[in-house]
Formats: C-alpha cells, structure tokens, sequence
C-alpha cells in the first residue's frame, strides 16, 4: 500500500483553501508515490498538522508556524521517496 | 464516525484540479457533517469516481459525463444529512 497523507486544518480559521492547495502541490509532486491526500477538518481550534500514515509529519503548534511547502516535500521525500529530486524545491 | 468521502481521479488526464474543487466545495457545505474528503489519484485512466466510505457514489463512466456539483451534494445529503438544506443547490 503506498502512503497516505492527511492535512488536519482548522475550518473555522479559514484554512481550507492553504490545506486544498498544499493537498493538490503534494499530488502533483508525488503522484506516482503517494495513495492519497485526505482533507480533514479539525475538530481542534488551531490545528494544521501533517500526518503521514498516521503519524504526525509535521504540526503548526509545534513548530510556531505554518509548515512551508518546500520543507513539508522536503520532510516527505526522505520519508517516502529519499532518491527522489525536488529540483528547484530541493535542499542545496 | 462521520462519513469519508474519497475523489478517485485520473490524474494523467489533468482532473486533479477539478477533484480538488469538488473537495473544496463539500467540506465547505457539509463541514459538519463529514470526516473528510480524501484525493485519490486512480491508477485507472479516465476514471472520476466518487466513493462515499469505501462504496461508490457517483462514476463517471456510468453516468455517461462528469458527476454536477449541484448532484454531488445532493445525493451525499440525502445520504449523510437528510434533513439539511442546500439553498439554492437544492432541488425544487
């Protein structure tokens, strides 16, 4: 079974729209690896967390801010992909 | 636990976009009602379907067309929210 992404997002902070855009960068960038990237509105105020098969990739909460994209490709990549180039999104 | 909708697409034939739209729309409607939204990109070419908690809702190649919005809502309210209105989706 390939992996599966979610995007746990704070509906009522508006954050639907950067979870949808974020969902459809990861799909596109990893389409032939990923089984899917689920939308899921948090019944947590506050929440935007990335979770990889479950397990928590990356929290806003934790890191003080909102997880960039190229950090959460990069973060991904080694975890499900680690020979996979990035290009331009890549590390130096 | 609340109902998961899944978007089976075919991502060669560029549907994404209009799966993450669908996406969008639904957890902006039934954002109460349901535990996700997941985007699946098909290994199958020209499929779009709709599945509602594993079992299939709408199928592109059954309907002959691309499943309507106005439809999507429909049918998954009759199914998850029988009771709930969807303004000016709604059906006369």
């Amino acid at each position: 079974m390939k992996p599966r992404v979610t995007i746990e997002y704070c509906p009522k902070c508006g954050w639907l729209l950067r979870a949808a855009w974020m969902a459809q960068e990861l799909l596109t960038t990893f389409v032939e690896e990923l089984h899917s990237v689920e939308l899921q509105p948090s019944e947590v105020g506050g929440s935007y967390i990335i979770h990889l098969d479950g397990e928590i990739l990356m929290n806003r909460k934790d890191l003080g801010h909102f997880p960039e994209i190229k950090e959460v490709k990069q973060l991904l990549r080694d975890r499900i992909a680690p020979e996979k180039s990035l290009g331009h999104s890549d590390r130096k």
